[in-house]
């Protein structure tokens, strides 16, 4: 089955998130809390908050900060690319599944020897969020897929439309932000993007 | 003696900061990286350069990421009051010591219950950084250091001529920013702050 991962926007406060994950945990197979602007204590309250309402630990990753991750025992850390390297996480945390943010092959052959678990890599079609950055497209995406062993997440600008598009280039699943999380309505466009997901039944 | 901790002002490039480190370091006791807007990345090039001017990595205390000090294997963190719990820190990562801020008798007292090995209170007089609110005091000062049996460091607006009655307060020290990162001659500064804690004999 392809992932469907929900990703924060750093554009909505603790409530309105929790709001809208509280609609659509069901539908999704993980949630990367990337926000910039929090601090350790926010992220406790968001995750406890997210317990409370029913969503699994093993749901949640926090990005970058490992420190948070390790002490409320979330599924694992998604690393930027100035983050901590994926060596040292792995050596000194080795409970935490290792996500990485990629650009390139060569990042995403060295970031898989270096221990990481998955790679998001993008962003694959234009987006509000990069805009004036090409897209990488789904060329490239295939590439990628051929290159490594371990899972694949495509994310930029991926729409219910383009779904197909990436599920055939071998990705193992989506990362969405604002097309979730900004939709006008979060668990419309959620059945949407697992609807297309669905529909498509390869696996890798 | 009485400590000399200098903190990172959030106002420097890495450059600009190693420069005067490398003039001063000898002179104090603990350097606090505090940027907000740092990479992980910044702050481990920023931790190999001090490394490479001399600075051991017992001086350097890293300001609410446990995870880039666990690392970097420096002396310690610094956690600020929406940071991570001192209880959790101190479980998660037993090798680190803990400096922990706190405003309040209360706050210090818990703090040091939890499992805090150090104490940063302020701000003890007013400072630019603290404008409109009123400082602490020397009396307040000398209450929490009555009431805990950790080092007591203070912070907030000391400079070589308060020196003195801060430590009469029974505090272990003094943490600085612009009046030392920030001074026209930061060796001088630094050289006049520790004549002046060197004056005082009186151990707590």
């Amino acid at each position: 089955m392809k992932q469907l991962h929900i990703i924060s926007t750093g554009q909505q406060t603790v409530p309105e998130f929790i709001h809208i994950i509280s609609l659509i945990h069901p539908y999704i197979d993980f949630i990367h809390l990337r926000e910039r602007n929090w601090t350790a204590q926010t992220y406790i309250d968001c995750i406890d908050q997210l317990l409370d309402i029913g969503v699994p630990l093993e749901k949640i990753l926090i990005n970058d900060r490992v420190d948070i991750a390790v002490i409320t025992g979330v599924y694992g850390v998604q690393l930027p690319t100035h983050s901590l390297p994926v060596k040292d996480v792995k050596k000194y945390f080795p409970s935490l599944q290792i996500g990485c943010s990629v650009h390139s092959v060569e990042k995403a052959i060295e970031q898989e020897k270096a221990g990481a678990n998955m790679l998001l890599y993008g962003h694959i079609f234009s987006s509000r969020s990069k805009a004036g950055l090409p897209p990488r497209g789904i060329s490239q995406l295939k590439n990628i897929v051929k290159q490594v062993t371990i899972p694949v997440i495509a994310i930029g600008g991926i729409t219910p439309r383009n779904v197909q598009d990436v599920c055939e280039s071998g990705a193992n699943g989506i990362a969405v932000l604002s097309g979730v999380l900004l939709a006008q309505h979060p668990l419309h466009a959620v059945l949407e993007y697992r609807e297309k997901l669905h529909l498509f039944k390869g696996e890798r």
